[in-house]
Protein backbone atom coordinates (compact mmCIF):
# COMPACT_ATOMS: atom_id res chain seq x y z
CA UNK A 1 0.00 0.00 0.00
CA UNK A 2 2.94 2.41 0.74
CA UNK A 3 4.68 1.00 -2.13
CA UNK A 4 6.66 3.89 -4.09
CA UNK A 5 6.11 4.25 -8.12
CA UNK A 6 8.96 2.57 -9.85
CA UNK A 7 11.97 3.36 -11.45
CA UNK A 8 11.67 5.70 -14.43
CA UNK A 9 12.42 2.59 -16.63
CA UNK A 10 9.98 0.32 -14.90
CA UNK A 11 7.20 3.15 -15.67
CA UNK A 12 6.83 3.80 -19.12
CA UNK A 13 4.31 1.60 -20.14
CA UNK A 14 0.81 1.89 -19.48
CA UNK A 15 -2.52 0.25 -20.51
CA UNK A 16 -3.42 1.16 -24.38
CA UNK A 17 -7.09 1.42 -23.04
CA UNK A 18 -6.73 4.83 -20.71
CA UNK A 19 -5.02 6.22 -23.81
CA UNK A 20 -7.36 5.14 -26.26
CA UNK A 21 -10.45 6.25 -24.45
CA UNK A 22 -8.82 9.79 -23.38
CA UNK A 23 -8.32 10.28 -27.48
CA UNK A 24 -11.89 9.69 -27.96
CA UNK A 25 -12.91 11.82 -25.64
CA UNK A 26 -10.59 14.34 -27.26
CA UNK A 27 -12.11 13.89 -30.52
CA UNK A 28 -15.76 14.13 -29.71
CA UNK A 29 -14.68 17.75 -27.67
CA UNK A 30 -13.36 18.34 -31.30
CA UNK A 31 -16.61 17.23 -32.83
CA UNK A 32 -18.02 19.88 -30.09
CA UNK A 33 -16.16 22.75 -31.03
CA UNK A 34 -16.25 22.34 -34.73
CA UNK A 35 -19.18 21.65 -37.37
CA UNK A 36 -17.23 21.05 -40.20
CA UNK A 37 -15.12 17.97 -40.63
CA UNK A 38 -12.02 19.18 -42.24
CA UNK A 39 -11.73 21.46 -39.10
CA UNK A 40 -11.28 19.28 -36.46
CA UNK A 41 -8.89 17.07 -38.91
CA UNK A 42 -7.02 19.86 -39.06
CA UNK A 43 -6.91 20.56 -35.36
CA UNK A 44 -6.19 16.78 -34.97
CA UNK A 45 -2.92 17.29 -37.57
CA UNK A 46 -1.90 20.60 -35.99
CA UNK A 47 -2.50 18.99 -31.95
CA UNK A 48 -0.02 16.17 -33.48
CA UNK A 49 2.39 18.63 -35.04
CA UNK A 50 3.18 20.06 -31.73
CA UNK A 51 3.16 16.43 -29.91
CA UNK A 52 5.35 15.27 -32.30
CA UNK A 53 8.44 17.91 -32.45
CA UNK A 54 8.29 17.14 -28.56
CA UNK A 55 7.96 13.70 -28.95
CA UNK A 56 11.00 13.41 -30.61
CA UNK A 57 13.48 13.63 -28.26
CA UNK A 58 12.10 11.32 -26.22
CA UNK A 59 12.16 9.00 -29.35
CA UNK A 60 15.96 9.42 -30.25
CA UNK A 61 17.10 9.16 -26.99
CA UNK A 62 14.96 5.47 -26.15
CA UNK A 63 15.59 4.32 -29.46
CA UNK A 64 19.09 5.17 -29.68
CA UNK A 65 18.96 4.56 -33.77
CA UNK A 66 21.63 5.89 -36.17
CA UNK A 67 20.74 8.27 -38.82
CA UNK A 68 19.04 7.20 -41.69
CA UNK A 69 20.45 7.36 -44.51
CA UNK A 70 17.33 7.06 -46.90
CA UNK A 71 13.98 8.20 -46.70
CA UNK A 72 12.83 4.06 -47.47
CA UNK A 73 14.94 3.93 -43.86
CA UNK A 74 13.56 6.54 -42.62
CA UNK A 75 9.70 4.93 -43.08
CA UNK A 76 11.27 1.56 -41.69
CA UNK A 77 12.19 3.47 -38.49
CA UNK A 78 8.56 4.86 -37.63
CA UNK A 79 7.11 1.52 -38.73
CA UNK A 80 9.23 -1.22 -36.83
CA UNK A 81 10.41 1.56 -33.77
CA UNK A 82 8.42 4.29 -33.46
CA UNK A 83 5.08 2.86 -33.81
CA UNK A 84 5.98 -0.23 -31.77
CA UNK A 85 7.55 2.01 -29.07
CA UNK A 86 4.32 4.51 -29.18
CA UNK A 87 1.65 2.63 -29.87
CA UNK A 88 2.59 -1.33 -30.03
CA UNK A 89 1.39 -2.18 -33.15
CA UNK A 90 4.71 -2.46 -36.40
CA UNK A 91 2.45 -1.51 -39.66
CA UNK A 92 4.04 -2.85 -42.74
CA UNK A 93 5.50 -0.43 -45.42
CA UNK A 94 5.33 0.00 -49.12
CA UNK A 95 7.04 2.54 -51.33
CA UNK A 96 4.25 3.71 -53.52
CA UNK A 97 6.05 5.97 -56.14
CA UNK A 98 9.35 5.38 -58.36
CA UNK A 99 10.62 9.19 -57.59
CA UNK A 100 11.20 6.57 -54.12
CA UNK A 101 9.75 9.78 -52.05
CA UNK A 102 6.42 8.10 -51.47
CA UNK A 103 5.62 5.70 -48.59
CA UNK A 104 2.79 3.67 -47.16
CA UNK A 105 2.47 2.36 -43.50
CA UNK A 106 -0.57 -0.10 -43.49
CA UNK A 107 -1.93 -0.85 -40.39
CA UNK A 108 -4.15 -4.15 -39.85
CA UNK A 109 -5.48 -3.20 -36.82
CA UNK A 110 -5.41 0.63 -35.89
CA UNK A 111 -5.12 0.59 -31.83
CA UNK A 112 -6.55 3.74 -31.36
CA UNK A 113 -9.94 2.97 -32.75
CA UNK A 114 -10.46 -0.26 -30.51
CA UNK A 115 -13.94 1.16 -28.65
CA UNK A 116 -14.98 3.05 -31.98
CA UNK A 117 -17.05 0.99 -34.48
CA UNK A 118 -17.64 3.13 -37.31
CA UNK A 119 -18.51 6.70 -37.83
CA UNK A 120 -21.57 8.75 -37.31
CA UNK A 121 -23.47 9.11 -41.13
CA UNK A 122 -23.01 13.37 -40.46
CA UNK A 123 -19.15 13.04 -39.53
CA UNK A 124 -18.26 10.52 -42.86
CA UNK A 125 -15.22 13.25 -44.02
CA UNK A 126 -13.82 12.94 -40.42
CA UNK A 127 -10.12 11.16 -40.34
CA UNK A 128 -10.23 9.77 -36.86
CA UNK A 129 -6.91 9.69 -36.26
CA UNK A 130 -5.49 12.59 -37.57
CA UNK A 131 -3.56 12.92 -34.74
CA UNK A 132 -1.11 10.32 -36.13
CA UNK A 133 -0.08 12.14 -39.31
CA UNK A 134 0.44 15.21 -37.31
CA UNK A 135 2.61 13.27 -34.74
CA UNK A 136 4.59 12.31 -37.89
CA UNK A 137 4.85 15.19 -39.84
CA UNK A 138 6.22 17.06 -36.56
CA UNK A 139 9.00 14.33 -35.52
CA UNK A 140 10.14 14.26 -39.36
CA UNK A 141 10.44 18.18 -38.94
CA UNK A 142 12.50 18.10 -35.76
CA UNK A 143 15.17 16.03 -37.76
CA UNK A 144 15.00 18.41 -40.69
CA UNK A 145 12.33 16.08 -43.12
CA UNK A 146 9.45 17.92 -44.41
CA UNK A 147 6.53 15.53 -45.55
CA UNK A 148 3.03 15.65 -45.49
CA UNK A 149 1.19 12.69 -44.02
CA UNK A 150 -2.56 11.57 -44.58
CA UNK A 151 -4.65 8.81 -44.31
CA UNK A 152 -5.42 7.57 -47.87
CA UNK A 153 -7.43 4.61 -46.28
CA UNK A 154 -9.18 4.27 -43.41
CA UNK A 155 -11.10 1.28 -41.93
CA UNK A 156 -13.48 3.45 -40.17
CA UNK A 157 -14.94 4.54 -43.42
CA UNK A 158 -15.23 0.86 -44.86
CA UNK A 159 -11.80 0.79 -46.14
CA UNK A 160 -10.09 -3.01 -46.06
CA UNK A 161 -6.94 -1.42 -43.91
CA UNK A 162 -6.07 1.12 -42.85
CA UNK A 163 -2.79 3.50 -44.78
CA UNK A 164 -1.23 6.43 -43.93
CA UNK A 165 0.55 7.97 -46.83
CA UNK A 166 4.00 9.73 -45.99
CA UNK A 167 5.25 12.01 -48.74
CA UNK A 168 8.78 13.40 -48.44
CA UNK A 169 9.25 17.00 -50.11
CA UNK A 170 12.68 17.57 -50.18
CA UNK A 171 15.74 15.52 -50.97
CA UNK A 172 18.64 15.58 -48.73
CA UNK A 173 20.91 17.20 -50.98
CA UNK A 174 18.31 20.22 -51.59
CA UNK A 175 18.99 20.87 -48.19
CA UNK A 176 22.26 20.39 -48.15
CA UNK A 177 22.95 23.29 -50.94
CA UNK A 178 21.07 25.64 -49.64
CA UNK A 179 23.04 25.65 -46.38
CA UNK B 1 8.68 -4.78 -42.48
CA UNK B 2 5.64 -6.82 -42.96
CA UNK B 3 5.41 -7.80 -39.99
CA UNK B 4 1.82 -8.57 -38.42
CA UNK B 5 0.71 -6.80 -35.43
CA UNK B 6 1.22 -8.32 -32.26
CA UNK B 7 -1.94 -10.56 -30.84
CA UNK B 8 -3.96 -8.72 -28.57
CA UNK B 9 -2.76 -9.69 -25.64
CA UNK B 10 1.29 -8.61 -26.69
CA UNK B 11 -0.30 -4.73 -27.69
CA UNK B 12 -1.83 -4.14 -24.48
CA UNK B 13 0.87 -1.59 -23.48
CA UNK B 14 1.61 1.26 -24.75
CA UNK B 15 4.23 3.88 -24.28
CA UNK B 16 3.13 6.73 -21.83
CA UNK B 17 4.77 9.81 -23.47
CA UNK B 18 2.48 9.04 -26.41
CA UNK B 19 -0.48 9.53 -23.73
CA UNK B 20 0.67 12.23 -21.45
CA UNK B 21 1.22 14.74 -24.53
CA UNK B 22 -2.10 14.00 -25.73
CA UNK B 23 -3.79 14.57 -22.53
CA UNK B 24 -1.79 17.94 -22.35
CA UNK B 25 -3.24 18.85 -25.86
CA UNK B 26 -6.67 18.19 -24.72
CA UNK B 27 -6.39 20.16 -21.87
CA UNK B 28 -5.14 23.11 -23.65
CA UNK B 29 -7.71 23.08 -25.68
CA UNK B 30 -10.40 22.79 -23.18
CA UNK B 31 -8.86 26.01 -21.66
CA UNK B 32 -9.00 27.68 -24.77
CA UNK B 33 -13.04 26.55 -24.98
CA UNK B 34 -13.41 27.81 -21.23
CA UNK B 35 -12.77 30.82 -19.61
CA UNK B 36 -13.08 29.68 -16.29
CA UNK B 37 -10.50 27.09 -14.39
CA UNK B 38 -13.94 26.11 -12.81
CA UNK B 39 -15.58 24.58 -16.02
CA UNK B 40 -12.45 22.95 -17.87
CA UNK B 41 -11.96 20.87 -14.16
CA UNK B 42 -16.15 20.06 -14.81
CA UNK B 43 -15.28 19.04 -18.27
CA UNK B 44 -12.46 17.08 -17.60
CA UNK B 45 -14.43 14.94 -14.55
CA UNK B 46 -17.08 14.58 -17.07
CA UNK B 47 -14.76 12.96 -19.61
CA UNK B 48 -13.47 11.19 -16.96
CA UNK B 49 -16.76 9.53 -16.18
CA UNK B 50 -17.20 8.36 -19.41
CA UNK B 51 -14.56 6.98 -19.90
CA UNK B 52 -14.41 5.55 -16.45
CA UNK B 53 -17.82 4.13 -16.87
CA UNK B 54 -16.33 2.10 -20.06
CA UNK B 55 -13.30 1.43 -18.83
CA UNK B 56 -14.66 -0.19 -15.65
CA UNK B 57 -15.34 -3.45 -17.89
CA UNK B 58 -12.21 -3.89 -19.23
CA UNK B 59 -10.32 -3.79 -15.39
CA UNK B 60 -13.24 -6.80 -14.21
CA UNK B 61 -11.85 -8.32 -17.24
CA UNK B 62 -8.28 -8.09 -17.35
CA UNK B 63 -7.26 -8.12 -13.01
CA UNK B 64 -9.72 -11.01 -11.99
CA UNK B 65 -10.04 -9.18 -8.94
CA UNK B 66 -12.57 -10.91 -6.23
CA UNK B 67 -15.61 -8.90 -5.01
CA UNK B 68 -14.09 -6.13 -2.63
CA UNK B 69 -15.68 -6.27 1.01
CA UNK B 70 -15.11 -2.92 2.37
CA UNK B 71 -14.27 0.45 1.62
CA UNK B 72 -10.83 0.41 2.31
CA UNK B 73 -10.62 -2.89 0.25
CA UNK B 74 -11.72 -1.04 -3.04
CA UNK B 75 -9.37 1.60 -2.19
CA UNK B 76 -5.91 -0.26 -2.24
CA UNK B 77 -8.11 -1.96 -5.35
CA UNK B 78 -7.69 1.22 -6.85
CA UNK B 79 -4.57 1.50 -6.00
CA UNK B 80 -2.39 -1.49 -6.45
CA UNK B 81 -4.07 -2.59 -8.97
CA UNK B 82 -5.75 -0.13 -11.24
CA UNK B 83 -3.49 2.53 -11.34
CA UNK B 84 -0.60 0.05 -11.82
CA UNK B 85 -2.02 -1.57 -14.55
CA UNK B 86 -3.11 1.88 -16.40
CA UNK B 87 -1.45 4.39 -15.36
CA UNK B 88 1.86 2.21 -14.11
CA UNK B 89 2.19 3.69 -10.66
CA UNK B 90 0.92 3.12 -7.71
CA UNK B 91 -0.19 5.57 -4.80
CA UNK B 92 -0.37 5.03 -1.20
CA UNK B 93 -3.41 4.62 0.41
CA UNK B 94 -4.59 6.74 4.25
CA UNK B 95 -7.48 6.56 5.35
CA UNK B 96 -8.45 10.03 6.46
CA UNK B 97 -11.69 10.12 8.68
CA UNK B 98 -13.42 7.91 11.64
CA UNK B 99 -16.21 7.28 9.50
CA UNK B 100 -14.16 4.86 7.52
CA UNK B 101 -15.36 6.29 4.16
CA UNK B 102 -12.92 9.05 3.20
CA UNK B 103 -9.69 8.24 2.12
CA UNK B 104 -6.87 9.45 -0.12
CA UNK B 105 -4.45 8.29 -2.81
CA UNK B 106 -1.02 9.97 -2.52
CA UNK B 107 0.97 10.27 -5.47
CA UNK B 108 4.73 11.30 -4.95
CA UNK B 109 4.90 10.91 -8.60
CA UNK B 110 2.23 11.89 -11.15
CA UNK B 111 2.82 10.07 -14.74
CA UNK B 112 0.29 12.70 -16.11
CA UNK B 113 2.17 16.00 -16.14
CA UNK B 114 5.58 14.31 -17.27
CA UNK B 115 6.20 17.72 -19.77
CA UNK B 116 3.97 20.12 -16.97
CA UNK B 117 6.57 22.07 -15.20
CA UNK B 118 3.99 24.62 -13.59
CA UNK B 119 0.54 26.38 -13.96
CA UNK B 120 0.44 29.47 -15.82
CA UNK B 121 -0.60 31.97 -13.42
CA UNK B 122 -3.93 32.98 -14.66
CA UNK B 123 -4.74 28.99 -14.40
CA UNK B 124 -4.30 28.68 -11.01
CA UNK B 125 -7.30 26.84 -10.05
CA UNK B 126 -6.79 24.39 -12.96
CA UNK B 127 -6.91 20.59 -11.62
CA UNK B 128 -4.97 19.58 -14.16
CA UNK B 129 -5.37 15.95 -13.79
CA UNK B 130 -9.23 16.09 -13.08
CA UNK B 131 -10.00 13.48 -15.65
CA UNK B 132 -8.49 11.13 -12.84
CA UNK B 133 -11.52 11.89 -10.70
CA UNK B 134 -13.95 11.20 -13.44
CA UNK B 135 -12.76 8.26 -13.68
CA UNK B 136 -12.46 6.97 -10.22
CA UNK B 137 -15.68 8.21 -9.82
CA UNK B 138 -17.40 6.78 -13.04
CA UNK B 139 -15.37 3.41 -12.59
CA UNK B 140 -17.06 3.10 -8.88
CA UNK B 141 -20.33 4.42 -9.69
CA UNK B 142 -20.78 1.05 -12.68
CA UNK B 143 -19.80 -1.04 -9.19
CA UNK B 144 -22.73 0.34 -7.36
CA UNK B 145 -20.40 2.73 -4.75
CA UNK B 146 -21.16 6.50 -5.31
CA UNK B 147 -18.09 8.57 -4.03
CA UNK B 148 -16.84 12.20 -4.35
CA UNK B 149 -13.50 12.23 -6.13
CA UNK B 150 -11.77 15.21 -6.07
CA UNK B 151 -8.52 16.61 -5.66
CA UNK B 152 -6.75 17.62 -2.11
CA UNK B 153 -2.95 18.56 -2.99
CA UNK B 154 -1.79 18.90 -6.28
CA UNK B 155 2.62 19.14 -6.85
CA UNK B 156 1.50 21.40 -10.14
CA UNK B 157 0.12 23.95 -7.61
CA UNK B 158 3.24 23.52 -5.14
CA UNK B 159 1.89 20.83 -2.50
CA UNK B 160 4.46 18.27 -1.67
CA UNK B 161 2.25 15.45 -3.24
CA UNK B 162 -0.85 14.73 -5.02
CA UNK B 163 -3.89 13.46 -3.28
CA UNK B 164 -6.52 12.05 -4.35
CA UNK B 165 -9.53 12.42 -1.95
CA UNK B 166 -12.26 9.42 -2.18
CA UNK B 167 -15.27 9.90 -0.52
CA UNK B 168 -17.81 6.96 -0.81
CA UNK B 169 -21.20 8.61 -0.12
CA UNK B 170 -23.57 5.35 1.31
CA UNK B 171 -22.50 2.63 2.77
CA UNK B 172 -23.79 -0.58 1.38
CA UNK B 173 -25.91 -1.75 3.81
CA UNK B 174 -27.91 1.54 2.81
CA UNK B 175 -27.91 0.24 -0.26
CA UNK B 176 -29.13 -2.94 0.86
CA UNK B 177 -32.24 -2.03 2.91
CA UNK B 178 -33.39 0.24 -0.38
CA UNK B 179 -33.55 -2.59 -2.59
Amino acid sequence: MSRSPGRRQEIHKISRELFVLTYGALVAQLCKDYEKDEDVNAYLDRMGYSIGIRLIDDFLARSAVKKCRSYSETTDMIAQVAFKMYLGVTPSVSCSSAMGNEFSLILDKNPLVDFVEELPAERASLCYCNLLCGVIRGALEMVHLAAEVTFLQDRLKGDAVTEIGITFLRKPEDRKHKR
